[in-house]
């Protein structure tokens, strides 16, 4: 169930509708849209009487929502979701017309690798910088992340060089920690159902990347979504990373199909991972311009200043230069759908760099 | 095992290797190229010794070919196959600079449909036109096409619209009427290991067009083309038309980073099909943007005139108008590759239309 | 539609039915039961009025089928089919509570690989000899079969060891030689949806044993099915060899849930192909015990004298020694489902051998 | 590395071992063995030289390990691993001749739905009662579990029936609780790949059911199991319950073909879950058959004393009759393979069960 307000309605009559929502035993979800607010319903175990709320000040009407996810829906919110990363002055907006390009290592080796490969994807265009901290590997033995020092580099990355910084989270706990350094908070594509990992980035300020899992159907990373959402926190951005099939010659099938898909059912951005998508850099390039094309968000790519001597995922990788070539070309692809890869002000940004500290959470 | 001539070796010399190949009981497959001929060997159990060979004259080399596929190799062919369509005047080239579009119905309903759709697609820009006359359908009791009366139609298209004309064979005998009808011959995805198909097809003097199986592996795909390729037709054209996956937001999985792993591997041109590839009307258009932005030689699309009528695919098939749109962004995509969709001299094929007759078989 | 007869119905009831199916312009398809007989309707594009046909003396009721597939549906045939394979004296059947096993090599490869695999697998108890003569493989420069020379040796099997014979069609043509020298035709996985094969198999005299194409879903597998029984053809026998899915571990993923899912939908017997559903040789056993455990209706198995010399599938053929284990096991387990995999009289079968022809097609 | 103690080696050489290990910077990971220990190595980059501990007093021999998974190698352990559940008196064994059956409703709803499943499900033949208390939902408005309070419940049917308790745990905090009243913790198939979840239980005193991830390779299952024994426990039962396939017959895709697939690379014992395996009533009672005759080492089944009134899972729960004759048909396949699924002294165990409290941890 689904409240729509009037344009009209007044912050009391919102207040009064959540009020009669809780009142029911069911729980309120005020979602503010540019010309009027709605207010998501869950909690209800079977269908409401719309006529409850409809005789209510301020109420357009009330509507069912048919879908198992109510609060990422179109039908509970028809404009696409603007959802915008770092404080003031160094923004970056997901969802809109802007097209930004996260871009860096697979993980967090070094400070000299991590300073490096952020100088090299902030000079090619890239507005975030990727690298994780704590990784979740296959094999236990595996080289898991530098954990807290790691985050640490990633914050002197944000002043050096102006960049918004997306890492990975691997727990609930581990929430507590990542979210002090970072500007959005990634789930991974295996974390994808962790619902405790989900209630609680749901209940971060920061917004939150959540990738695809391997095998999860669009209901599936809707749900999840949902979950993020149901918590209170609504900035959240979908990543298409590759799904497993019985496809061989890439490691995963990049499903590109999945980005209009969402467009119609949900609200959110997408974005794309080429990186993980095909695990294999020479696919990268040409997969990240059709990405652009069939109206990805924005892109996720993995750069490594040598990505033969990368700890992790060096055969997925770019050098700087093949990712010059990449932001060139994605740039020129984005730009017939009136698009652009690149930051409107990116003098004033990097100006403002030095002194940008990640809010508060 | 390849031998390949030096670029000043003559055709008397040519000769002599086919002659030492067959001597020693194995198949030679002389393959012209820009600058030189190299000459395939297949038929033979186990490696053979280069020097047989690299004594004789004219011969630059004998190399050994890693795959299991040869013809179709770049080992063989380092240069990309340009595959013409058509005879001189209203010819088509797959593989080079131009970028084909092939649309049309899913099958010839009626003359009146086919003429319609022809008319709308060749207005668009289109320069071949599909129709299948032979249905394969998964029940016994769904239209199986309209038969020889539908090739006539083809043949008319052809005449009227100056359109090249791609259409289905569906087995061995089968290709000896549709061969004398149609510029393409096409292999449909559920008979892409039919083998006998795939022998009587290499014995054709048309081209042939080959789609992905459901669950073929890139290597099962080149395999299928080397045995039309092994039977002496060099002109294959591949196709990408979705994989069967576990995903259900769209009816197949369409695989764009197999574009890039054909062009390393092989020499042929590869195009897209983005109407079974997705499975949904409103996911062709940002799909064939993404085919073509990821590299793709051409794309088959599939319009109806009215597409809620149709016989078969309506739910895939788009309206004429969805088409022109179509046409217009893959075209400013395709530009910003350096590519084109649209044939140089349209007036003058358009002109030479009424007397285009399909080339003896 | 199915139109259901009474017990009583006489034989000029039928016909009179049958003719006023036909003078509405759709075919019938009389279906002989233990109690009554009933007529299946296609060829109809909409409903068709049950009253049209109740009045007609004889008939019981006529009941509207639900699922695309017809003839091969428990709709229409309540009870499980059993089909007869070879003529009086050495008749297997496939469908009622023997278990008859298929065994032999992948290829006829010689006289004596032939005639030392059958003695073998006749004296561990199979009752019907496979063998391929006529061999689809996925590269053209592999082995494809001695052809008709292998048939004649499969027939010198018969006569000699009084085993059934089940080997491979692969076109409609190939099919007219076939049928002449074989007591089951096989239609091979990658050929189930091979329209033109199915129509021709569907003509034949002989018993088809229909394997599941590597991504088929159970609808597709029933309708391939439904090909055959709809050009007169009741003999069918199903087979479940694996499916393809991202799973590394066997060739192919066998699905043994699609036995019950089968029995619950068709009255078709199945069996189960664990060589060819795991590739590996290791996994036939415990896979043959897991099949005849859930319920298939037999098993066929690929036995090589030595499978180190193998010319196709070695790795996944079992020697004799392990093929008589196979069967000991498998004999047992099927005794705890009240079924048996032995003839009931092998001796009679083995004296009458020397006369056993192929009955006339 | 696996160094490889003589039979003869006193403690005071393993522990020499172990020191020398850890000098080196690597971790020692002691497995007592019937016969002899072993020491496996991990933490370790790169190869080691065998001679640095063949050299030692005590050790047979160092031998390299070539797979990425150690400790659940057989190449490191060759014998079967026998995982024990209960205290004295209430034993059941995974991995031993016995072939143990856990059965009870998917969550647990009450303490009378609980009672009635337990009762039904001990009279049957069932040694350990499944039951969820924290449930991961795919939707977050989906009822998740009773919490704490199903846990007591739990421990109320352990004491009532001298059933063995395996429940979930879905988070490294959640395992706290759930470890204090449960026999055998549970890691869903979602969390497979949770690492944080994986290194909790890994420090945990309760064995492990580590349930196979919906697209998980067998090796990353194993590697998944080698997370739990790199941190120390070595009790680890693996479950195979469906994978994610094409196929739409059945709710996920049973593969049988990973049980002989495990038994051959790993020690660890491997049950079957075919009530999620395929989602489907009516076919949990053939696959169970087969699971067993492929060689499983146990069960798991969801039995709900009132399967259409269940929150969660109802249509792939069994009633108690049908639970019943699941018993007395999986106990007969189990005859066959000389296997047994009930416990030696069930009367014992139940007067014992009035006394029984879970170990503390």
């Amino acid at each position: 169930m689904l409240v729509v307000m009037k344009p009209s309605a007044s912050s009391e009559d919102v207040r009064r509708v959540c009020q009669k929502i809780e009142s029911l035993g069911f729980r309120p979800h005020p979602i503010p849209g540019a010309q009027r607010t709605a207010i998501g319903i869950t909690g209800n175990p079977g269908p409401i009487e719309p006529l409850e709320f409809e005789s209510l000040p301020g109420v357009a009407e009330a509507i069912r929502v048919s879908k198992p996810y109510k609060l990422v829906s179109r039908e509970v919110k028809a404009e696409d979701s603007r959802i915008s990363v770092g404080g003031p002055g160094a923004q970056v907006v997901f969802g809109g017309p802007d097209l930004p390009v996260i871009a860096g290592p697979c993980a967090i080796e070094s400070r000299d690798q991590a300073m490096r490969a952020a100088e090299s994807v902030a000079r090619a265009g890239a507005t975030l910088f990727r690298g994780g901290a704590f990784k979740p590997r296959t094999s236990p033995y595996s080289f898991q992340g530098m954990g807290e020092e790691g985050l640490k580099i990633l914050a002197e990355v944000r002043r050096a060089f102006g960049l918004l910084i997306v890492t990975e989270t691997i727990d609930p706990e581990n929430c507590d920690l990542v979210e002090q350094y970072t500007d959005v908070l990634q789930v991974g594509a295996r974390n994808m159902q962790n619902f405790s990992l989900l209630k609680r980035v749901g209940r971060s300020k920061r917004p939150v990347l959540l990738k695809r899992g391997l095998s999860a159907t669009l209901e599936e990373l809707l749900m999840a979504a949902e979950y993020i959402l149901s918590e209170g926190n609504y900035n959240v951005i979908l990543c298409e990373r590759g799904v497993r099939t019985f496809s061989d010659h890439s490691r995963n099938t990049l499903d590109l199909s999945v980005i209009p898909a969402v467009k119609r059912l949900s609200h959110l951005p997408i974005i794309v991972d080429p990186s993980h998508g095909t695990g294999k850099r020479e696919k990268v390039l040409p997969l990240s311009r059709a990405a652009v094309a069939v109206g990805a968000d924005g892109l996720i790519i993995e750069v490594h200043p040598e990505p033969d001597k990368a700890l992790s995922d060096g055969y997925q990788s770019l050098d700087p230069s093949q990712f010059e070539e990449l932001m060139a070309e994605v740039t020129a692809i984005a730009g017939v759908l009136g698009r652009t890869t690149v930051r409107s002000t990116p003098a004033q940004v990097l100006n403002a760099g030095g002194g940008t500290h990640v809010a508060p959470v």
